[in-house]
């Protein structure tokens, strides 16, 4: 039994809650500041009844903090209408994107599967898109760009005009720029790592992780891939790992006789042949994130890695119920922090959005 | 046995080449005036043979026709490099985009499946987007907008500045305008279906499919879903049936005593309960388009109705053996068509980046 465990033998509960207080107050003291409150719309087009609970959460939420919530229902969320499955989900996402009282806009997924809901993603306007699902954000994401031109959301050089983290000192954006948005569930689970001390604030900004080793079980758009690059971005050596591979994710140059410390955005590769197995990955994890939506799906206790860090983002539990006989904290859920990103991304889009001399948030996103 | 089938008592055996043969001349007089030959770059970063051979084929068709094409290999597709499935794809991409001397870039996919290969659809610049994959050319598609400006490629107001097929008389675009670019494979299919006499060329612009109802297994963002909604869009009545649901697309309105004639474009809706069965949708279907990737599923021949026509998208055999005892033309694939739309946007493409006043063909398409 390792010594950073509690008394009891155990590693410590994190719950949300109290990570998610640090950003409520964040909020709270910018909403305070708003000229009026931010206009959150939330289309619910299924008839998925956890996408409606969620729908219920955030409005919740929203209401709590002082911001306005609308949810848009369409399809099959109306009863007795005979809609199908997602039917109006389009009409109703450029509606919103419209509509100038409307500062942002959220669609609860999935509804048609990957392929049409990334379509749908790619509807809403970057300048409303506080999820952060448009590929506009997930580029910046992917090649460490972390500052941006607020016009830069309505015409297409991101790339060009941006800053990465590793030209960037700290994380103040330089003049005339302000933060990409970040995709809400990864940036949440970023924000819980540093709250468990995951993140070194001695090193420099942009490679805070360096020296950790991840394993993120899961790689889809929406949850893994974003934070296997987010972390590795900063600093951190990430094994990416799905149903049918494993990837490593890292800054750092795979000769160590190079010249440079590391690349300026994380590189993909195999893993070393030692590191082809889950198991393998997770002897060496000092974190360890599942996001699995499978209640079968369990990660061993006996395959982690004696105090290291494990968090679940799944909403079923993806991990055994001893977790805490290996881990020195376990986080079971990320849901309260997810929606406080959320929240600040609005906040950050109804400034940005007033800031930018060309905008165009009435024009659809594509 | 229906008298439109052939003495033998077979339907016709349609292949691609006779189809082919009128675009390959068009094609090559459309080049003979241009002032340089295209340049196409493929792009192929995988160890698959499939998109190797792919690759080949589009080489060969490219070279016979005097287009150039120069295959650029990286990942998986370079032996002995030791580089992952993948590796190198997004690289190879930002660097075409940006290399003037280039026209198209087509990606060899499947790569990494369907959710990170679509964030790499929207990477390739619109104007270099000889596939048609861009969420551009797919909201375009969707929306039946079929004429755009050329400088819309690089800035989000496509939908503003489009026209409808609805508002069209024909298929000349109004001054300034140009056509949108479609996606390569159902743009083929249709020709196929126009070559096939499904259009009937008395009908007005825009509505030359009506009074046909078409089967389409298959509702992927590639082949399936647009081609539903491109068929609609002219006028046809659509089943699109896939593993887990039957959607009816179609643009007229569901209330018959409806003042307007059809909608602009068309509606998806669940298919009235006699339709919610493939059996029961083919007993109807003049039309039945097949394309999935698997070689056990087979379309019962008996279930056809007698005299409809018959059309194999995926590479394997999707109809059983004896489909002519029931089919009055059976089309058994359609790639030498696609190669020919594909060479045609190429064409397209270039002409629209030396029209558009404020080309960003350098820029990254998000």
């Amino acid at each position: 039994m390792s010594t950073s465990t509690s008394v009891s033998g155990k590693g410590l509960l994190l719950k949300a809650d109290s990570i998610a207080a640090t950003f409520r107050n964040e909020v709270e003291k910018t909403l305070a500041n708003c000229p009026h409150a931010p206009k959150l719309v939330g289309i619910l087009s299924t008839s998925s009844s956890p996408s409606r609970t969620y729908a219920e959460f955030t409005r919740k939420q929203c209401e709590s903090l002082g911001f306005k919530f609308v949810l848009k229902e369409t399809g099959a969320a109306l009863p007795n209408e005979g809609l199908g499955e997602g039917e109006g989900v389009e009409e109703a996402i450029m509606e919103a994107n419209e509509d100038d009282s409307v500062d942002g806009v959220m669609v609860y997924f999935p509804i048609f599967g990957p392929q049409q809901d990334h379509y749908l993603q790619q509807l809403v306007s970057p300048y409303k898109d506080v999820e952060g699902l448009h590929v506009k954000f997930h580029y910046n994401l992917y090649h460490n760009i972390r500052f941006i031109s607020p016009s830069s959301l309505s015409i297409p050089t991101a790339s060009a005009t941006g800053f990465t983290g590793d030209e960037a000192e700290n994380d103040i954006p330089p003049p005339g720029m302000v933060k990409s948005i970040l995709p809400c569930t990864p940036l949440a689970i970023v924000k819980c790592l540093e709250y468990a001390g995951v993140y070194n604030k001695i090193l420099p900004y942009g490679d805070r992780a360096y020296g950790k080793t991840v394993v993120v079980v899961n790689r889809s758009e929406v949850v893994g891939r974003p934070l296997a690059a987010l972390l590795s971005n900063d600093g951190a050596r990430v094994f990416s790992v799905d149903i049918d591979s494993i990837q490593e994710y890292t800054k750092r140059p795979s000769d160590p006789d190079s010249s440079r410390k590391y690349h300026p955005r994380h590189i993909v590769r195999p893993p070393p042949e030692t590191y082809n197995t889950l198991e393998a990955c997770l002897a060496v994890a000092d974190v360890v994130v599942s996001a699995v939506p499978n209640a079968t799906y369990k990660i061993p206790t006996a395959w982690l890695k004696d105090g290291c860090v494990c968090v679940n983002v799944a909403a079923e539990k993806n991990f055994e119920k001893d977790v805490r006989d290996k881990a020195s904290l376990y986080i079971p859920a990320v849901g309260k922090v997810t929606i406080l990103m959320l929240l600040r991304n609005l906040l950050r889009l109804q400034q940005y959005k007033n800031v930018s001399p060309s905008s165009t948030a009435g024009s659809p996103a594509q």
